[in-house]
Parts: structure tokens; C-alpha cells; sequence
């Protein structure tokens, strides 16, 4: 109810955004102005002067002065041709008119003073339900008419709207904030990936730093795993589009592979999964009940031919790390699989402090029953593949929400949903039963009985997609990793010349012990080298002057907790060994 | 010489078998009969029968009884018409006649008996100088007449030749070795590597066993360099077509790179190499002098269209894993950088007990001053470059020849090559200096003085490539690997089930102590097991039985040096500890 109120809101400032361009632009075209996310745009062709990001202030001040007229949105239904003669001069409009009619819906106009509006509502009252403080034009972006790049580009202005001043001032602020921790800007100031124009766009190239800091992720998840079984493997990136025929991408994704193509006749695609591969594997040779689960591991790249225009920094990239593993197992087996998968999440996602209450919730990701025409195989293995998936969510107690359609075309999902330091969720962590693909690739184990069975497939993965998960927590964080994820866990500065050689004792002393250490002996000032380590989100920093190198001391500076004070080097190694 | 008289015997017996073959195949005809790498081959066509390999075996005897017969070769020097009399009914010699007269040059011809081959020589005088015990005919194969694949298929019929008996048999022993270490055999016993039918030839999938190998070379070469100061770092596999056209690999083996299209206009091509993706990182940011040496290592996987033909188990393959690293540094640094990458090439190689006297030399694969349009950069850096390694060879007492021709365009190489316990040589380890890329990449560094400068890049590999590199070691060691190298380390077998109880004790013991151990509980026959350890060449099998079960002991049968006795775990532990 609160939201379709807000809705409709938003939906009217579109309309108060239209009167307001077109009292200052007398030729501007109107397309279409929906409600999104946050508030609405208004899509406009103008044919003279177009407005620029000065303008849009003026724009918002008319919009204000409407909202204050009281006006009345009255909503009017009209023949085909009534609705032409009103829109004449709007060609737009005429189009989408022609459409309505062609389909035999309804045609209705909302008119708010003189201003009419083809548009099928709904719409406040009046604009004095408007709160002239909660919206705020936003921007202005280009915009194909009707996202089709044949098609005219079109000016999109943007605006934010909510119901109080401070929910506006509060998204304002979310917005800022999520700006300072862009994990773009902080992986450059960590030096932890850059982009090359010669190697192209959504091709990240990782540093030293950032490769430490990948693989830490990764072997942490194989050290909590270990436990549990799974044993690396080793794929190709390339494969005869003959495995995706098999396994029934082909069918469903073909159009969207990276194809490869050589001299003569060679011809691949790239994976854009590994599944299909792993299937190969276990394939390898007969199989025996005594074998299962067995479990594969691998952290490879996978290729996505993602539009160039969705690209994002690491959150939306062509080369993707995945950190992904298949078990091969037995019916009476996927249980405990999953609930071992489960106690691997948990473990990782603790490490990072994100799986407490209210920080994550599970989706189970079912089949949309209106369309099983998306979905391979049988009904009555799906029926028992969700009801096994949501028995495990119930006994391990999990916050868990039925999501219909968002089921992978062959098998239902657990999907593990986190939410970030300003409230964003990532779904980051997954688990998916299978009975697809072995049918498919006719995978089979000789049974305790002698007779030849088919397993059952497990894909999961904990960090998802490396590139993706590193945006996510560099954000999270806002670059400031727990202990044991920070690429330099120390950094050690000497205040002067003097103090060089005692610092560097400390250097070595740390290093063997195996911490992650850096000694700044530059010649810049304390501050400057105090400076350098915040913006590298350094957890510890120890200061070395005169008095410390006397007592054979430290002086801790903590990221977190400030100044720490004097510490010898054995108190400084206890006090961070619980954070390893 | 003695090569040279060996050449001419071959060449001649390659005669007698064209003279057998018209003997028993009145219609066949003659294509052409060289001398190759331990014999001969001739081709033929067969218009009506062709011979089958029960046949080699008349045509050898026949060959011999002409070899017998003490015949002259007699050289005689023709003129066209006259050749194309004689060969009147050999259209492929017609057909080369022509050619030869089209050049222009001499048209001589080798009578033996009442034979007469077109043919350059040169030959032995007599038949009675081959031994008839020293030559063997070997095998039949299909092969086009050119080697053009629009011709018509020949049969080819090879033959071997030696000086002596002795030789021969050697070398068919030899051949005979070769086959039981053939590393597609051996890796499909050990459960390596497998291919699928699916994924396609020359792609390995690489079992946990395989991976696991994969990752202690890795590892061993990671533990190694770490003192030098390498980092690791990571890239996608494929690039813009603009990231080669800078390094200059786009003009020399452009056709020969794998092309990937998305939908639309994205179109990329599959990194051959890496040193142009990591001059990216290099560039991605200013660097100083006093950053340098750069050292960056990542093993990863590279993408050669091979000709399907020339695919070959896993030393041909289209997917290569290169554990590939580049040192970005000043020319003042180079020889120092140098040395210790040969540091870490000793270290490797004496792990596996390849690096000493005779084992192993170094190819200082310099230009071929006959072709200087292949290199690019200019003469007075290359003879720098050439000078510097030279001088490194020498200082470090490594066995060295200069090859000429051999270095790669962008500069020189030194190439390690290893022989294996067959005596091939394999070209493995490498280290390569660059003054090209660098320019070519415009990477820069502020030195000491504040002036921007060009830092030199050092290309290294230690396994080469990783496919290859398995391949040579699992043919050399006939998968009997070094303790340390070794996917299962000690094999426990319970005798009767009475001993199953223990055995999983001492298997769980030498777990805990990071042995690689695996427990054959199954209900097979202890002999059995022991024929199973012995199939997967494991080290060590532990037997246990009543009287081990009774004294805490286990009974040590090493696949070395055969039984050597009860011992206690302890003991064993110890035993083993140096072998780690």
C-alpha cells in the first residue's frame, strides 16, 4: 500500500517533469516517463536546444512551482482517433497510440492542468501529496527509443523521489558513500588491478596484490573444505560446442558463446561453465559405488561475452573466476553434501564476519511453474529435487524465502543472498541439485548390487565469481579487509635515518614469522608515510622513533582501534594472532 | 664421415627396396626414397595390389639376397630427353625430370643391376659394404605425394639402417622401452589425465592425481624462487587483436592465433603467450627505479591452433600451461637476474636428479646472420644481449654450444636441454633476454636521476610447458616420479580383515604427518594389491599383517630397492624424511 503510494508519486513527477521541459523547450518530443528504482525518468527528443546538467536545476524548480499549483491529475479514456488529434504533434506518442489500438487495449490520458499525457496510470490526486523536498532531479543520460540502438538516441533525465526529505537525503548520502568505497577507485589506490585499452574493456589484469588477495580467498575456502573431500582438477578453456550440445546449453545459451576459430577447420567455443567439463572427468573411467561422493574443485576462468556497455570494473567482466566445484554422488548422499556445503559457507562467510543474523538470507530458487517449458527433465525428480532442497534450508535453521523462476534449467538452487555495509544484497554463494545433466551425458556407477546407476550432480560454489565477490567486499570494506584477507598486514615506519636499521630487524622478525609485512624506509615525513598506509587500509602500522628503538619497542598504530600504544614485538605478534 | 658412409648405405638401401618392390609389384611406381633419421623410407603407388606388412617381410628378404649379389652403383649424367626415355612409364619422375631441367639443373641418375633410379647420390660403391643383419624394414604408412594433401595418397614404406647388428638391435630395444613409457599409457594407469571425445583431441582434462603433479612442479618451482623475490599474478587468456599488433607477434604468427567472437563486434584472440599481458600490469601505473627488479610468475594456461595430426598425448596439445614468468629491470641488473633464475633451474633440476654432468646442456641460441629480417630491435643491442649470456654460460661453467638461429625474434635465449633416461634431448627450462617489448610497449621508469628510461625484460619458464614437461618426466621416470613428486607416497595394505583395524591406524598417523598415503582395504588378494601398488608405481607399500599388527610395525616394500623389513612408523617416518 506505502509502496504503490510511492509509486504513484513518482509516477506523477514524471508527469510534472514533462510540463516542466516542455514550458522550457516549446519543440521537445515526449517518449515515455515509468517509475524505476529510487524514482522515475521521462525519455524527451529535442529537436533545437537540448538541456544541459545547469539546466536540470531550473527544470526542478518548475517541476516545485507545479507541485505547489495543487493540480489535479484527471484520467480520460479516448477513441484511437480522439487520442491522434491530442498527440498530433507528438510522433512518439502517435506511435504508441497505433500500438494500443492495434491491440485492442484501452486508451487513456491523465491531464494535469493543460497538460495531457497518454498514459495508463495510476496517478495521485493531486500534486499537493507531493513533498517538494523528497525529489531530486538527478541526471541526464542518453537513451535509445525503445532500447534499440537502430532507433533514435533520445535525452533520459533522471529523478529521485521519496516520501520525506530524509529518505532523499539518506539515499543522497548511501549514494555518496558508495562512491568513496567504489571498489574501482580503492582497487587503484590498493594497486590491486588495472585495465589495459590493448588487452580490452572487462578483462581485468591482477597485480601482485591483487592476486595475493585472490588467492587468499581461494585458499581459505580449500582449507575449510579440505575436511570435506574435494580434490582439485584441471580443465581447458576451450571445448567442441559438442559438450554443450550434450549437457543442453547449447540450446539454451549457444547464441551467447565466445566462439574459437582457427586455421582450417578447428573449431571451439569457450566455457562459459565448467560443469560440462568436470562431467568429462568423472567419465574418465568406470566408476564405483566405493568412489562416491566424489568431489571436484577448481578455481579457472570462464568467459562471458558480456555488452560492452554493462561492463563494470570487477562487477560485471568478460574473463570470470570461478571458484567452483561438482560432486558426483548418490541419492542417498546429496543430503549431507549439501549440509556439508552449507557448513563450508558458513565457515567462510564467519571468517568475514557477513553470516550473523540479518546479514544474509538463503533463496530457495525454484522452478516458475507458468513457464516448466524453461525447465529439462522430469517433473517428478524436480518435485523431489526442491522439497530435499528445502527440507536441508528448515533442519539447518537457515533464514530462507521460496523464490519461484529462479531455479537453473536443470535443477533447483539454494542461493545465498548477503547484504553489504549499505545495505545492498549480492546473492554470492550457491548450492544447485542436478539430475539433468548425468542423464544427459549418460554418467554412471556400478552399485553395491552390480547394477549400473546414474549420480546425482551438486554444483556449488562459495565465493562465486572471484572478479564479482572482490567488488563486492572491497566495498564492503571499503578496501579495509579483515587480518587475514589484507594483502599487507604491517607496515613499519621509521620516524628517521636513525631508526632505519632497528626497523628493518623488525622486518625480518615479522616476516619469518610469517606476516604479511612492509618497511616504508623512504625518506618522505611520518605523516606523509602514515598518510600512505591509511590509504592502503593497512591494519597495523608500527612507528619506530628514538624511544622506541631504545627499548626495543613498537609503537602500534591500529586501523581500527587507533592508537594502540608501546608494544615489544612478541606482545605485538600475540596480540595479532587470534586476527590470523 | 662415418655419418657420411652411414647416409650413403641408406640412400642405397632405400634403392634396393624401390628394386624388390618393382621385382614383386611389376606396376608399381616410383615416387621418391630419402634418407632419414635412422634409415629410409620410399614411396610407392600400387595401381593394382598393394603390399600388406606381412609382404615387408618377402620384400626384406629380398633386398637382402640383392645386397648379396655385390652390386655396383653407377652414376651417370643425362640429358632431359634421355631421362624422360628411361622414365617413360613413371610419371612422378617425369614429373620431377621437369622440374629439375626447369631449373636448370644437372639430371643424373644411379644405376644398380638393371635399375636405374633418377637420383642426386651420392651412394656406396658396392652392395657388399651393408651388412645384411644391420637394416630392417619397419613399417608401411599412407603419405600424399608431396606432402600436399590435394595429391594422391602413396604408400610409403619405411625402413631402418645401421652399421652393425648391435645398433640395430639396440635401437629397436630402444623402441620397445619407448613404447612401455609411453606417457599416454602410463598416465592412463596412474589415472592422470583423460580425454574426451566431447571437449576434443589435444585438450587434456587432468584427474586430481594429474593436478596434484601439475601443482608440486608448481609448487616446487614457487618454494624455490620465492628467495628471488617473485610475485604472482594473473590474467585472462585472450586480448585485442591491438595488444599483439604492439608487441610485434601479430605480424610474424598472426594467422596461426586462435580468433574468439562474441555476438555483435566484440572480437578478441587467445593469448599464445603472456609477456604482453604482463607488460600491461607492468605499465598500469609510474614505477621508479626503485621498484625494479619486477618480477612477476603466473602458471597459466596458453591457447596453439596444433594441426590434429601432429596432436599427441601431452606433448603436442592445443591447451599449454605455461609456468611462465618476467623480470622487468635495469640493464645494470640483468646478469644478476639471470644467474639466479639459472639458480632456481639447478635447484629444480637436481630434485629430480637431471641437472648433473652429461645430463644436460645449455643451447645459447643466438640470430642466424643470414636472416636478420626474422629479428626485430637493433644490431647493437642484440650483440649486447648475445655478449651478456655468453658471458654468463662461461661464468657459470654451464656445458654450452652457440646455435645459431635458434633465438627468438625480440632477442636471445639460453635453452636448456635434458636428456632423458632414453637419451632424447628435450628442450625445457629456458631464460631469454628482451630489449624489444619493453620499447616496443613504451614501458618506462624514473631513474635515480629523475630521467625516464626503458627497463630490459628478462623472459623465463623452469618446467616450460607443463603438458610437455609431463610428459618428458613420466616417460623418463616410467612414472616411477621422486619421492616428493609422487601423487600417492605410501600405499598401506591389510592383509585380511583381522589387519584392517591397525592398518587404518597407521594410515591416519602418516596423514596427520602430511604423507601422501592411501589405504587398499578392499578384499582383494594381498597379491593383487601389491600388483595394484605396483601398476601405480608408489613408492612405498606398507604390508601389514599378523605379526605387524602384533609388534606395532609394518613391513616396507620399496619400489626402489624391493623388500627392506619390518620397521616401526616411527622409523619409517625418519626413513623417509630426507626422501621429502
Amino acid at each position: 500500500m506505502e509502496k504503490e503510494k510511492l509509486f504513484k508519486k513518482r509516477h506523477s513527477l514524471a508527469h510534472l517533469l514533462a510540463i516542466a521541459v516542455l514550458d522550457k523547450y516549446l519543440d521537445a518530443k515526449l517518449a515515455i516517463g515509468p517509475v524505476i528504482e529510487n524514482g522515475f525518468y521521462y525519455d524527451f527528443e529535442f529537436p533545437s536546444s537540448s538541456p544541459t546538467p545547469e539546466d536540470l536545476k531550473d527544470i526542478q524548480k518548475r517541476m516545485k512551482k507545479l507541485v505547489l499549483k495543487k493540480l489535479d491529475f484527471e484520467v480520460k479514456e479516448l477513441s484511437e482517433s480522439e487520442a491522434k488529434e491530442i498527440f498530433k504533434d507528438q510522433p512518439y506518442k502517435l506511435e504508441l497510440i497505433e500500438e494500443i489500438a492495434k491491440k485492442g487495449e484501452k486508451i487513456t490520458t491523465y491531464k494535469t492542468g493543460d497538460f495531457i499525457d497518454l498514459c495508463e496510470g495510476p496517478h495521485i490526486k493531486n500534486t499537493s501529496e507531493i513533498n517538494t523536498d523528497a525529489f531530486k532531479l538527478q541526471k541526464l543520460a542518453g537513451a535509445y527509443w525503445r532500447g534499440d540502438e537502430k532507433n533514435k538516441m533520445l535525452t533520459r533525465i533522471y529523478g529521485l523521489a521519496f516520501e520525506t526529505k530524509e529518505e532523499l537525503l539518506e539515499y543522497l548520502k548511501m549514494q555518496e558513500e558508495a562512491k568513496k568505497r567504489d571498489h574501482r577507485k580503492i582497487g587503484k589506490e590498493m594497486d590491486l588491478f588495472v585495465f589495459s585499452e590493448l588487452v580490452g574493456s572487462g578483462l581485468p589484469l591482477f597485480t601482485p596484490k591483487g592476486t595475493l588477495l585472490r588467492d587468499l580467498i581461494v585458499q581459505k575456502i580449500q582449507n575449510i573444505q579440505r575436511e570435506f573431500g574435494y580434490q582439485k582438477v584441471t580443465i581447458p578453456h576451450i571445448t567442441k560446442k559438442d559438450l554443450y550440445e550434450t549437457s543442453g546449453h547449447w540450446k539454451k545459451f549457444g547464441d551467447e558463446l565466445f566462439r574459437v576459430k582457427g586455421k582450417q577447420d578447428t573449431e571451439f567455443v569457450m566455457k562459459p561453465m565448467n560443469c560440462p567439463h568436470h562431467t568429462q572427468i568423472f567419465a574418465g573411467r568406470p566408476r564405483s559405488y566405493k568412489e562416491l561422493p566424489l568431489r571436484y574443485a577448481e578455481t579457472t576462468m570462464v568467459y562471458r561475452d558480456e555488452q560492452q556497455g554493462e561492463l563494470l570494473g570487477l562487477s560485471r567482466v568478460r574473463s570470470i573466476t570461478q571458484d567452483d566445484g561438482h560432486v558426483f554422488c548418490a541419492i542417498s548422499q546429496v543430503k549431507e553434501e549439501i549440509k556439508n556445503i552449507i557448513k563450508v559457507i558458513e565457515a567462510f562467510y564467519t571468517s568475514l564476519d557477513m553470516f550473523s543474523d540479518g546479514k544474509f538470507w538463503v533463496s530457495l530458487s525454484v522452478r516458475d511453474k507458468k513457464e516448466l517449458e524453461k525447465y529439462l527433465g522430469d517433473e517428478k525428480k524436480w518435485e523431489t529435487a526442491e522439497s530435499v532442497l528445502e527440507d536441508i534450508v528448515k533442519e539447518e535453521k537457515l533464514p530462507y524465502r521460496k523464490v519461484e523462476g529462479e531455479a537453473a534449467f536443470y535443477g533447483p538452487k539454494l542461493d545465498f543472498m548477503f547484504k553489504d555495509a549499505l545495505g545492498r544484497e549480492w546473492q554470492l554463494a550457491t548450492a544447485q541439485l542436478d539430475f539433468v545433466m548425468p542423464e544427459r551425458f549418460k554418467l554412471e556407477y556400478i552399485d553395491k548390487d552390480g547394477k549400473k546407476k546414474t549420480p546425482v550432480m551438486i554444483h556449488r560454489a562459495i565465493a562465486g565469481s572471484l572478479e564479482r565477490f572482490l567488488s563486492v567486499i572491497i566495498e564492503h570494506f571499503a578496501g579495509a579487509f579483515p587480518f587475514w584477507l589484507s594483502p599487507v598486514q604491517v607496515k613499519i615506519l621509521p620516524i628517521a635515518q636513525a631508526h632505519k636499521k632497528y626497523a628493518r630487524e623488525v622486518f625480518e622478525k615479522l616476516k619469518e614469522e610469517g606476516v604479511r609485512v612492509e618497511l616504508d624506509d623512504s625518506d618522505e615525513s611520518l605523516g606523509k608515510k602514515i598518510r600512505n598506509g591509511k590509504i592502503e587500509k593497512v591494519p597495523y602500522m608500527l612507528v619506530i622513533g628514538d624511544k622506541e628503538k631504545e627499548k626495543n619497542l613498537v609503537m602500534v598504530e591500529s586501523r581500527d582501534k587507533g592508537q594502540i600504544g608501546q608494544k615489544s614485538i612478541e606482545e605485538f605478534l600475540e596480540d595479532i594472532q587470534k586476527e590470523r
